[in-house]
C-alpha cells in the first residue's frame, strides 16, 4: 500500500471490538513512535500504553465516557515532560551513552538549552506538546499499515488522567486507542485542495 | 515499503540538490496534507508552497540562513488561521457544500464552537498549531514514500515570514522543504524504547 492509501484507509474509530492486537504489532507501533522526528530531535514525549481492563474502566469517565477507551486493545497516552531542562539532560545522557562525541553533545546541549531558556513555561509546554503530534501521526499511520484501527483523542481531562495514573512530572497531552474497529467509517470530509493551498 | 521503512529512510535533510520534483509528486504531497486527520477534523492549516527562486532567496535570511530554503524544490509553509471562528465558519460552509445534512453541520458547529469559546486566544493558537504537526508528519512520510527528501523546520522568523509573504490572518508555524537530498544523513539518534514507554 502507498502512504496515500494508508491515509485514505484510516479513520477516527469510535468503537473497537475489544480484541487484542498481537505482541508483534504492539512492538511495531512502539517503533513507529520511537522513530518519529521532532524539532531539534527533542523527542519530548513519554508514552503510557494501557491494556488492562480495570485501568481503562477508570479512565473512561475521565474521557467524556467515550467507548474507544474501554473497547480498544491498547490505549496510548502521549505525555510531555513538565521539566524541559531535565528532559534535555536525559537526552544528552542518552546521546553520550550511544557514543556521540562530546563536542557534538555539548554543542547540541548549548543550542537546545538556549532555545528552552528563551521560552516562557507556557510556551515551552506548548512547544513540547506540538512535537508529540508527530509520533501521534506516525502511530496512526503504522496502525493503518498493520491493518489496525485507531482514533486520535484530545477529549479527556488531562489533570484527572495524571492523578488517576499517578504521573509525576508528565502532562497527558493526547490519546490514541488502537485495536480492531467495530464501527463503520463515516464518509471522510476534507477541505478541497484549493481551500488549503493558498 | 512498510511504514516503518519510510520512517527509517527519512532524515532531516540539510541540503538539497536544487532539482525540481515532478508535478505528479507535488500533487501527491499535497494530497497527503489534505487527507490528514485533526482534532474535531478542524483542519486548522493553510499551506503555501513556494518554488520560485526569488521568494526562496528572500526567505533564507529569515530562516537562520539555512540552505534548505534555497536548495529545495518546493518549500511548504504551514500556517494557522488567526481567526478560529472564521475558520470554523468556512469549514461548516464546505461541509454544507459537500452535501452534509444540516442537522449534522449544526451539531458539529455547536460542539466545536463551544470548544473554541472555552479557550483563550493563546490557547486557541497553540491548539490549532499543534494540529498542523499532523499534516507535517504526513508530508514527510509521503515524501519518503515517493523517494524524496524533506526537513521539518521551526527555525525561522514567523512574523518576518508573514510580512515577506504578505500573509493576512495567518500565522506561519512550521516549514518543510522537499526535494532531492545533496547531503549525507547523520546516524539517526533516538531514545531507546524503555526510555520512552513509561
Amino acid at each position: 500500500m502507498t502512504y496515500l492509501d494508508l491515509l485514505k484507509r484510516r479513520y477516527a474509530t469510535k468503537k473497537f471490538d475489544g480484541t487484542r492486537i498481537t505482541d508483534s504489532q504492539l512492538k511495531q507501533l512502539k517503533e513507529a513512535i520511537r522513530l518519529s522526528p521532532s524539532s531539534f530531535n527533542i523527542q519530548s514525549w513519554k508514552v503510557l500504553v494501557i491494556s488492562d481492563a480495570a485501568t481503562k474502566e477508570k479512565l473512561k469517565p475521565l474521557s467524556w465516557d467515550q467507548e474507544q477507551i474501554t473497547t480498544c486493545s491498547h490505549l496510548f497516552v502521549f505525555c510531555v515532560p513538565t521539566d524541559a531542562k531535565k528532559h534535555l539532560d536525559s537526552l544528552l545522557a542518552a546521546m553520550r551513552k550511544a557514543g556521540t562525541e562530546e563536542r557534538r553533545v555539548a554543542g547540541f546541549g548549548k543550542m537546545v538549552g538556549g532555545s528552552i531558556e528563551s521560552r516562557t513555561p507556557a510556551q515551552l509546554l506548548s512547544w513540547m506538546q506540538r512535537q508529540a503530534f508527530l509520533p501521534l501521526m506516525s502511530l496512526m499511520s503504522e496502525a493503518a499499515d498493520l491493518g489496525l484501527d485507531s482514533c486520535p483523542m484530545e477529549g479527556f481531562d488531562s489533570e484527572a488522567y495524571a492523578k488517576a495514573l499517578d504521573l509525576k512530572g508528565l502532562v497527558p497531552t493526547v490519546l490514541c486507542p488502537v485495536g480492531h474497529a467495530a464501527d463503520t467509517p463515516q464518509p471522510k470530509f476534507r477541505f478541497e485542495e484549493k481551500d488549503i493551498f493558498v
